[in-house]
């Protein structure tokens, strides 16, 4: 598709908005499990105004339109979406509700596919609605689908077994322990709509969307551990039933309602996550009588806490992910000199060196590949007409990782290209003194990760400088490289950080226009003892990933003492895992790229 | 009253439960205006159960109760409270939502008096009722009141205009700030129920409780900037009216419900602080057919950022409690060594230094003064049963405040008597880091104080150690030591820190049985400028109070360079503003005191 395909679709949107008697129409960035990577098939938002950014919502009505998205896709969303048909607004700074308080007129009726909203999500619209004297409504049909003449097919990739040597854990057991927590809370079933969370609970993985091996299912847990799967019966391989055994019954996607009908017949009390599920389900199980009760996703808390199987392999994922990072990082330092290098090219060679270690299935997600300017865009992605080369004098950002079997990777590193200036320095010397506040941070049992976030900010702030993206996300293992709940940000969170729960520590700052610096790595919460005469049994983080953080771009006198044994130390502990897994000339380069600072 | 009173007094209300049909009876902490000092005749968890803290819940059933605090009372309710009578529970530990869903049976009445809860304090209970197939139900009239025979009446302390000198902004100014945002909110009326919002609106003290001068009232605030004042008449004083103006309605307090009948009955759309008022508005309201919208109390954030006259008024205060605390702990240097100084003894000696100063009107709290192991009950209070002498050997923790018209002060000191053990110099040094690491934070608009907490914690949470309580509460202007919105704790907020607000800054430790530390200064968030080559304008914080941090305490070593340097500069700043206030003895005192660490 191309800009020019824009203005006729949203054309055709507004006919039929019209002819159904809606004065305007929600697309959010959603399909009906609320994932971050949809199928080709729930790409409206794309289709209809070009923003191809992980999260957004568009609004159209008879006579404007809008677009909201997050700090990460502010630039792109400019470059992406037509101004001349789509005002573009920062999602917190300039919500959507605001707008359309001021937008719509008494009586509108503003429509809604309740299959790509949350229940939460329809009570603020509705109540935003309400201030105008609007009405929100479910369309009956999607009106954008009726007029998206060639929507793809919904995806059925094959559904396989994982391993229980990745998975650690027996999904009867899994099964087990969950229903154990619906008993607890009294209640006698859970849907559950999240492919993550049916992967990690079946122990199964599927391939309907990108970047992760999720297959696109609903599930429903009963009080007795029986499960109910809806899928495609063409995406199930053979062996898969023995597989899953006795206590999981498959149905049809289309059975999912009549299923909840009959729990709401029966005056069931259904457990379902207001902040994740499709308001569809609400709906619907209401509407058949059912007791519904607001609670997270059950799988949500123990898939985040990696068992032992799970962190041994992560700890292995991480070393092969390191071993292609520094391949990747030693090329980069002989050839990007020269200046014959470009964004993609240099993101192709990355997912090359990856694709040759063992276990590797695909990225964890599109390969953001930024040289100087382009770095700046937090979530960029190098397109042919933006493909920079990477030369002397710029800072080179690159965020990538691997979904392996065995586990899941993601990382960032910043590379200064020729010899950078005192304020690069300057300034990555700040993030990585925020890097290092958190990954060295000790903290006792219930502290979440909002309590948390602060550190990683403070050496920035005190030079008037920030980040506008959260410091840290949850990863899942051979499952989504965004998971919940557990996140560390400014956003006020009630998670507790737990042992095992493994997340990103990736401050960053961006001078839009000139470069962009972060340094992620993963971390895993673990278990750090009680210090000689102290009180509490205290948590920190052990950090997974294994690659050099460059030494051109840190400052030593702008690091305490403490900072720089730090340094020193996981670049030793770089050097030893990676140097017996690569090629003479990198582990060459892993020398000097790990030396240390001398502080 | 003594503990003999208590088995009566509780048998008593169950008389008058099963009088009424009830199956229980909720009793807070709390009178009309959910304020945290109450008049006499509203102490009526006091009277039921013995427990004198600030904040509390106790629950009456046929056959058990209960009562709830939160970490600061958790030996205190021990040792007032008949465990024979009453369970205690840790508030956010076992929370009363759980025991009442564990004890009370289907069918069951639980009572409440709707003047004595907030509207999300009713429905957090009655969910927890709802859970055991329960129901809560407001007492047509407390029954507590009705056994409690010599009950007191209400006070009525004379109502003063407060000095424009010291409030900086006509009452008029004020009133039409708080119209213009109702108007801004589309609001038609706001329900006042703190009395400190509408001393700070009108510009008026009172006298109805102790430790602050509140007026006790209710005010409505309309869009038009008139305000209806809703108090008892006889606690008017001359020129009152005149000092109020003609924008001023006043009435008795029995005509708050017509006058929230006439909003209804007008259809009016009233704010109500969902948090803050008495279910009792909201009932009314609704029942008389207003449009409820639940919104913050206008005047909360306006009142917490003080303006210019106010700060001005603050330092100046501050000055004064500085000289008052500074003769006190010089005192306890020479006399305390001696042991023949008790905790008691101390405290009124302290309240009489302050009593000195000029402007001086009352404390601004019960003063804690705890030697020892009392030292480690977090708000002790010394009775002549308690009272303790001071000691070689000990540390001595004194919290204290004063009210003056020109300002409200609050400050924690801890002292060595005679030499300290080296854990309690590692240990203060620990609480001390983490009070300079708040005290020079440096942070952008926006920033929470939920997000700074953890800076005040991390020193001690390297240690295993830890503090069960927030690390700084709001203050007011000649108001209440405890004011809201803001705060610097780990539970969550929205509210940013800004320009003006003065909040404390009190980490701590406390080693039950043995002492307790605490280094609490005042400090006012300020702007910080933009630093050379930043882009944000930053807050940050400007120390308020000025009194000695015990050097005894102090491990130089444990400091690094910046913290050795922010503790002498400070001690330079104590010194300078004090020597001038005070005698020669103390002047002399001062100059140990305030000396070098020279690290």
């Amino acid at each position: 598709m191309t800009a020019a395909d824009i203005p006729a679709r949203v054309e055709a949107l507004r006919a039929e908005l019209k002819r159904q008697g809606f004065a305007g129409f929600l697309v959010p960035r959603a399909d009906e499990h609320q994932g971050e990577y949809v199928p080709p098939h729930a790409e409206r938002l794309a289709w209809l105004t070009g923003f191809t950014g992980s999260a957004g919502l568009a609004v159209v009505l008879a006579d404007a339109a809008a677009i909201w998205v997050d700090g990460r896709y502010t630039l792109q969303v400019r470059d992406q979406v037509p101004a001349a048909l789509f005002e573009s607004h920062h999602v917190t700074q300039s919500p959507p509700a605001d707008w359309l308080a001021r937008r719509l007129k008494p009586g509108d009726r503003l429509g809604y596919d309740p299959w790509l909203h949350t229940i939460e999500g329809v009570e603020r619209l509705r109540a935003a609605c309400a201030r105008a004297g609007a009405e929100l409504h479910p369309c009956p049909a999607n009106p954008l689908d009726a007029v998206w003449p060639d929507r793809p097919e919904p995806p059925r990739a094959p559904i396989v077994p994982h391993d229980l040597a990745y998975a650690g854990r027996a999904s009867a057991d899994k099964r087990r322990e969950i229903a154990a927590a619906l008993d607890e809370a009294r209640v006698d079933a859970a849907v559950l709509t999240a492919p993550d969370s049916i992967a990690w609970l079946l122990n199964v993985r599927g391939g309907d969307v990108r970047y992760a091996p999720l297959p696109l299912a609903f599930a429903i847990v009963h009080r007795d551990a029986d499960v109910d799967l809806l899928v495609d019966p063409r995406k199930l391989t053979p062996g898969l039933a023995e597989h899953l055994g006795g206590g999981v019954r498959v149905a049809r996607p289309a059975d999912l309602g009549p299923a909840l009908d009959r729990l709401g017949a029966a005056r069931r009390k259904v457990q379902v996550d207001a902040a994740g599920a499709a308001a569809w389900i609400f709906e619907r199980l209401t509407a058949a009588g059912a007791q519904v009760v607001r609670g997270a996703d059950p799988c949500a808390l123990p898939k985040a806490c990696k068992n032992a199987a799970e962190l041994t392999g992560a700890r292995a994922a991480h070393r092969k992910d390191g071993a292609a990072l520094c391949r990747f990082l030693a090329w980069i330092a002989r050839e990007a000199p020269a200046g014959r290098l470009t964004e993609i090219g240099a993101a192709d060679r990355l997912d090359a060196f990856r694709a040759e270690q063992p276990l590797f299935r695909e990225p964890s997600f599109p390969t953001i590949s930024g040289a100087g300017p382009n770095g700046a865009i937090v979530h960029y992605r190098a397109t042919p007409a933006t493909d920079r080369a990477l030369g002397p004098g710029m800072l080179y950002l690159v965020d990538s990782g691997g979904q392996y079997l065995d586990g899941t990777s993601d990382v960032t590193r910043t590379v200064a290209i020729g010899a950078p200036t005192a304020e690069q320095r300057a300034r990555f010397t700040r993030v990585l003194r925020g890097h290092i506040a958190l990954a060295t941070a000790r903290f006792p049992a219930g502290t979440t990760g909002s309590q948390l976030d602060a550190f990683a900010r403070r050496a920035l702030w005190e030079a008037g400088l920030d980040y506008d993206h959260g410091t840290g996300h949850g990863v899942g293992s051979y499952l989504g490289v965004h998971e919940g709940p557990q996140r560390i940000s400014k956003v006020g969170s009630t998670v507790a950080l737990k042992p095992g729960m493994v997340v990103s520590n990736e401050p960053g700052y961006y001078k839009t226009g000139e470069y962009g610096i972060r340094i992620e790595s993963l971390v895993v919460v673990t278990a750090a003892g009680r210090p000689a005469g102290g009180e509490l049994d205290l948590l920190g983080f052990e950090t997974l990933t294994l690659a050099p953080i460059d030494l051109a771009l840190v400052d030593p006198a702008g690091l305490t003492a403490e900072e720089g044994a730090w340094l020193d130390a996981y670049h030793a502990r770089v050097r030893d895992a990676i140097t017996p897994l690569v090629d003479p000339e990198t582990a060459a380069w892993l020398v000097g790229a790990t030396r240390p600072v001398g502080r």
